[in-house]
């Protein structure tokens, strides 16, 4: 603990990933990762200001807290950071119109924004919603374009859930990259904006906290329980 | 007229697209481009070797030629060269059992190939196959190989059909690319094995072609009409 305590001198806020770093999905909605409920409530009493970073675009923060909720960890709404409501401060920003391919469940995150005649396609984890004829409708939108504006929540590869492992939205918007010849505008992780926000949201710099204990995954909610 | 025979001086043979040159797709199949029927009855007629190269990958070689007939060219499935049977010669060649990704009426053409436990993947026009669950099972495949080798019969981007553009191979070969982080083996155009495979049936070296007429489509059965 010595080892910890020297370093995490001087630092005020911890950014936690959600999935597969504080629970793995997978049936009735997944299962807490051994110690992390624990870990999560240490770091809170310790004073630190703690947020909570995710990716999460197949679910709305409301779903995703109830969920977190029921597996014992102590949060609200206010206090995640996710892509959606980070793309919806852009559209408005910048007068833009979405197409959605997006999950079902995130649907609400995007009910106070004009997605009436589209200027531009959101794409997010989809997972059942990437068929075929929903692919070429966003692609078609993209096309009808002068300058086609491709937003997509984050850039994964892939998640692992209990049928093995699933394409991310990253795959699918390179599909539409290539097909359209443009470079997508990605928001969420790794984005330096989306941890920026999440910063100024905890009222701290970014050299208050060491960005790392976000990026190692369970090894830290391990070490850290 | 004179322009042409000049241009054609020393040329032996030639080699003609057929989607989006001789006809377009569409209800009922698809209809002739204006004056191609005559156009290939003319070549052959010109003493000119011809040869048809598509990457036409939703069809089997007999069913593309069951069509064309009927749209009234004259033609035989020997006279083709498609990427499905040059992909069987190279599966056969390295020992390859694939998992197809690929459209139902293209499936005849891999009947001689073993696919059981699959050491590759063949990605092709999947068209309405490219669902979620199919591509996820495709990637699990490739995930599961120490070397993972994924075989795309074409890089195009997309196509249009009566109800729209929609996206080609090339677009769902990225996804995979992307997500795997390997680079696919194009079978068919424009890979250059793909043409010289084609002239080798033809008995022509490349020289005593002009590739650019079978490249510049439309404009050039037009002229030739």
């Amino acid at each position: 603990m010595a080892a910890w305590r020297e370093r995490l001198a001087g630092v005020r806020g911890v950014l936690l990933d959600i999935s597969g770093v504080l629970y793995d999905g997978g049936e009735g909605g997944g299962t807490p990762i051994a110690g992390s409920v624990e870990a999560v409530a240490r770091l809170k009493r310790s004073g630190l200001k703690v947020r909570f970073c995710t990716n999460e675009s197949q679910k709305s923060r409301r779903e995703l807290v109830q969920l977190l909720r029921r597996l014992g960890f102590h949060l609200s709404e206010g206090e995640v950071t996710a892509p959606a409501p980070a793309a919806c401060q852009l559209l408005r920003a910048r007068g833009l119109r979405p197409h959605l391919l997006v999950h079902d469940g995130l649907r609400s995150e995007f009910h106070q924004v004009d997605t009436s005649n589209p200027n531009c396609v959101v794409i997010a984890d989809a997972a059942e919603g990437f068929s075929f004829q929903n692919m070429n409708k966003a692609f078609q939108v993209l096309m009808e374009l002068e300058t086609p504006v491709l937003i997509s929540l984050g850039k994964g590869r892939y998640y692992k859930e209990a049928a093995g492992l699933m394409l991310d939205v990253g795959a699918y918007t390179k599909a539409l990259e290539y097909a359209c010849g443009i470079e997508a505008e990605v928001v969420g992780k790794p984005s330096p904006e989306f941890f920026k926000s999440a910063l100024q949201e905890l009222g701290v710099d970014a050299h208050q906290f060491p960005l790392k204990l976000c990026q190692r995954k369970r090894q830290t909610t391990r070490r850290l329980a």
